[in-house]
């Protein structure tokens, strides 16, 4: 296992891992001792940030399993791992319900202006008088620019509020349209939505999706949200449109931005920024981590679950 | 006119009051002036805070309407005004929409932890490692006490996010069973739920609901939620079980409480308090102009609308 700390697996899971392996080694995701472990390696437990590469491959002519410990998987060489018959598997979708939960929870927290009151009333300020510009979901425009697992639980969340909700995604979603999602083009769900939730996956095609041309495009007022990587975004253009103080841009994954990038976006009243906190829940780290020993299991037991490569 | 300033209305609404009365009197509502402008008045637009006794309408030979912009009417002698054919109207239901998405704006607040949030990454800590105690509403029991005009809407919006919708309420309400939203004693919710909104009418019946023995039994945990007069609080016996530091309550009629109260239960950090600030979004500040307008509009015509007396 490399990289892994004793408090990212529950009990129950750390038991679980132990009944199936003959010998559990632990290792710093940094850590050079790496080559020599892997000579008696069948399974590789991987943490996030973990490069495991050919050179790693090649010292573990034992190794058929590769398990991630997370979605993304980018520094492991996945085709190369194929090319020699060893199995990579991620572990993606468990923090869906966390995130479209968390696009309502920042919606309502800014429209509903939530900071300024409880920060007025811990004054000992108990009057309404400057919230009469808050307003609500219902009935508004609200748009879903790509539909897969987290923009349709968002989009049917909206549904819920009462709100008027479109989507564009590169595939038509007959499932949805018949809740009463309609499907628009991307100019129009642009021009259109008083809310707006990016929720492509991000990909070469994917990467700055929101151009300058399409950033322009956007409803006056409007309040965009994206939880997604902000590679999706043009960050100039961003800029651009948030020093006309005409949308409001709320993000999460700040994590993953330049202090260059962050800095220049907090300058914007107007750009509202949160820690990477969509994906938190305590449920969707309880499925994690369901998830990440299931697929072990699964594996050995021939029935492999979640494969990548 | 009786306490009215020019922001009240609308200028369409003042167009449309200036093209039915013959002569618009403006009084504000401690003025000592008003009874020597009734002896003419045929109709009386009451803004709240306004008292209309027995004196008032005594002197006022001509008065057939008093119109209230508000719901509640205890200013008001109604009784009085039915006995000397005098018909009353208020104006009600107009912010449901905006009380009921207020009540998902602050439990997702709190579940998810939005003010930390904020505050750490305008502090330029974008690290997410204390973030992992927020949760879900999906799947969890959701209690709604009081099945009226706001507490289905909620109900409906919690069925939105999968939540486990139960409800108590005097009367059964088929049509949202069929909905999915079940029904339970009164113990049985307040034992069960993980969230709670207490969304009653506030009457003689139904002061201090939430009483000591109804308190002790809230479940551990539980966020509770009143959108309503805290008229249907027992103070001492919330402040005693927020003492224990194992329930949420979130409250925003903060302004009808006595600073004593306040004081009391801001002293815990397990008690959430906000201005009054659910219902004063645009939509519903659009709706009570339209509705006050309206129901004198329609008493001219002869078809009153919202009459409570």
């Amino acid at each position: 296992m490399i990289g892994f700390n004793k408090d990212d697996l529950a009990q129950e899971y750390w038991g679980r891992i132990k009944n199936i392996t003959g010998e559990l080694v632990m290792l710093p995701k940094d850590s050079s001792d790496i080559l020599t472990h892997l000579s008696a390696t069948d399974c590789l437990l991987v943490k996030l940030g973990a490069t495991i590469d050919k050179e790693t491959m090649d010292n573990a002519p034992n190794l058929k399993y590769i398990g991630m410990f997370g979605t993304g998987y980018g520094r492991i060489d996945t085709e190369y791992a194929a090319s020699k018959g060893i199995i990579a598997c991620n572990i993606a979708g468990y923090s869906n319900e966390a995130v479209a939960e968390f696009a309502f929870a920042i919606i309502l927290e800014h429209i509903r202006a939530l900071e300024r009151g409880k920060k007025q009333a811990r004054e000992g300020n108990y009057s309404e008088s400057s919230f009469f510009n808050v307003y609500e979901i219902k009935s508004k425009k609200f748009g879903v620019i790509g539909l897969g697992k987290i923009g349709s639980r968002i989009a049917e969340i909206a549904l819920g509020f009462g709100a008027d909700v479109r989507y564009w995604s590169r595939a038509r979603k007959e499932e949805y349209e018949a809740k009463g999602i309609k499907h628009q083009d991307i100019d129009s769900v642009l021009k259109e939505s008083d809310f707006l939730s990016l929720n492509l996956t991000q990909n070469k095609e994917t990467e700055n999706f929101l151009n300058e041309e399409r950033i322009q495009k956007i409803k006056l007022g409007a309040v965009v949200i994206n939880l997604a990587p902000m590679e999706l975004v043009d960050i100039d253009s961003l800029a651009n449109r948030l020093e006309k103080n005409d949308i409001i841009f709320i993000l999460d994954h700040s994590d993953e931005m330049t202090p260059e990038q962050l800095n220049r976006l907090k300058k914007y009243k107007n750009c509202i920024i949160y820690p990477p906190i969509a994906y938190t829940t305590k449920e969707a780290t309880f499925e994690k981590q369901k998830m990440f020993v299931a697929n072990l299991e699964n594996f050995l037991k021939g029935s492999t679950t979640n494969k990548v490569n």
